[in-house]
């Protein structure tokens, strides 16, 4: 991949320190996960086991438990609700694959791939009302606000990134919406519901708005890696976003920076989506010639950065530096 | 059509004193519903508005209204949580649609017909975060959990429906669950929301009851109509669920009292999906030859006789009378 190679690669961020933290509390959030995807019906049990343990990092949960850690928090209130924020996570995983037509996710086939869409589009709806149970069973009318605000918004973003589909005229400012609603913000609500429950309002908004900047991160680098990963590293066919014409930062800005030929290469192949075999080729050439990997690359170092200054607030523990570990790590991933 | 002239036709419930205790309420849900889905983002208007206003009796948050009339409550908790359970109908209709491959539904082209299974799958999880912004607006934990246990066991029953799609040899039993958890619970959440606001505990019970007896009347007939319906006045394709491969009771009843030959015609036709053009008449006939379209009226019929026991405890009102007729109208619509 010379794509890959053209990344100016930081040093990867290890999330040992954050595990060794958590991982009691991970566990118990897992076993929670099995005991309630173990239901009499088969199918709901194989289906929520294939994607639940395919080998994700857990990084959603892992907020809430940390969140909690660094806010002294010594109850049992952050296992169901780390889970709740796995099972929002995963009921929009199985979904966005059917939506996105994908058939390889962290290297195994996906669920729609193996069961079908139509098993897969109903295991996420009761995945997300499983989620709504853990939510009820905390009983915090706050928690409820905060998890069912952030379902609205997420399903928002997906539709907002379906409109854009196609055109790579889309503003910077329209696809970071997108990524804010879509993907930031359940991390957004995953780190904020740690200082709720341990009753911390103030460290509440810094929480929140770490977790958007490292989300807007997070995802800012998925969707560098789509065209720049190892794809047998990153387990996800690389070229998936071209092929569906999905408009991400990369693309915009090589776009906006092309020439007229550029431009209606891209509008060809994306716009138009009539795409010839080196056309992919073609996209990463153009991408590597404005360096738009590398720009995309240094917008998400940018907005981990905000994240880490969202951190101030609190003393020096374990827990923050975990979380700053996390920042790092959402902006040097797998590659 | 030959088969609808068959069913013993009971005289039609009208729904008009249902109507007109409820009209200022409904009107309320319906303004309430359309600022919900006036989004700034164009598609969700669209797709919402046109599943939503497609003519649909709103029987479901008609239910939760007349249900509080019944329970004489006199706030207006009822509006935010009949349009919730509107939504999380409408919801499941978007996603049963791309599910099933619809292509008609209440005479107009489907969503996903229109604006594409993606779009459908989006906007359907939409609508859902929408019904739980309703219910943690009303604030009470009571609520929520009738509602997000209902979206749970209504997910649920999805996915068994799925599960026993081709296997004519599924028992009446199993098939009862399903419709019991994927039509009925709402039924009857729709129901106990009205007692719940109005603090009748007692009442909550017997509300209940009364949604899930009519829901499996309701549902037992669409069953019916799905190969005994005039097309032009249902609105909906006669002959879809045979075409899908879906087990219904007018299928496991002729299944059970097929011989040999017709045993493997279910087989070969739902089983393996292998339909030649002249199948879905034979089905048809072989329905009437055993009567089972009969016999599914009339145990929708008794079950619409238990909802009405379920109403004894309360003395008559003009409230009682109405949910007498939506018993009878869910036993007697339609043909």
């Amino acid at each position: 991949m010379t794509q890959a190679a053209a990344i100016k690669k930081p040093q990867t961020a290890t999330l040992d320190a954050l595990y060794a933290l958590i991982q009691e509390d991970l566990k118990r959030v897992d076993a929670l996960i099995l005991s309630r995807v173990k239901t009499e019906i088969p199918l709901i049990h194989q289906i929520a086991s294939h994607i639940i343990a395919s080998g994700g990092k857990r990084i959603r949960p892992a907020l809430t438990l940390i969140s909690s850690q660094l806010c002294g928090y010594h109850g049992q209130r952050q296992i169901p609700l780390a889970a709740a924020v796995e099972f929002i996570h995963t009921a929009t995983l199985l979904h966005d694959d059917v939506v996105d037509e994908s058939k390889v996710r962290r290297g195994l086939a996906t669920a729609n791939e193996i069961f079908g869409n139509k098993a897969s589009i109903l295991v996420g709806d009761f995945l997300l009302s499983q989620a709504f149970q853990f939510m009820v069973g905390d009983g915090s009318l706050k928690v409820l606000k905060i998890l069912s605000d952030a379902a609205a918004v997420i399903s928002k973003g997906e539709v907002m990134q379906l409109m854009t589909e196609g055109q790579p005229e889309t503003t910077i400012e329209n696809y970071l919406q997108v990524i804010s609603s879509k993907t930031a913000v359940l991390f957004a609500a995953a780190c904020e519901l740690g200082a709720v429950i341990a009753d911390q309002e103030n460290a509440a908004n810094n929480l929140r708005e770490f977790g958007i900047y490292i989300g807007i991160a997070f995802q800012l680098i998925d969707d560098a890696l789509d065209y720049a990963a190892d794809q047998a590293k990153l387990g996800k066919t690389v070229g998936d976003d071209f092929r569906e014409g999905k408009i991400t930062l990369p693309v915009i800005l090589a776009y906006n920076a092309g020439d007229q030929q550029e431009k209606a290469f891209w509008q060809r192949t994306l716009g138009e989506r009539m795409q010839e075999a080196d056309d992919l080729e073609e996209a990463q050439f153009l991408m590597q010639h404005h360096d738009t990997i590398g720009q995309t690359v240094a917008m998400a170092e940018r907005y981990c950065r905000k994240a880490a200054q969202c951190l101030s607030a609190f003393s020096s523990s374990p827990a923050r530096d975990a979380m700053l570990d996390i920042a790092d790590f959402c902006a040097s991933r797998a590659y």
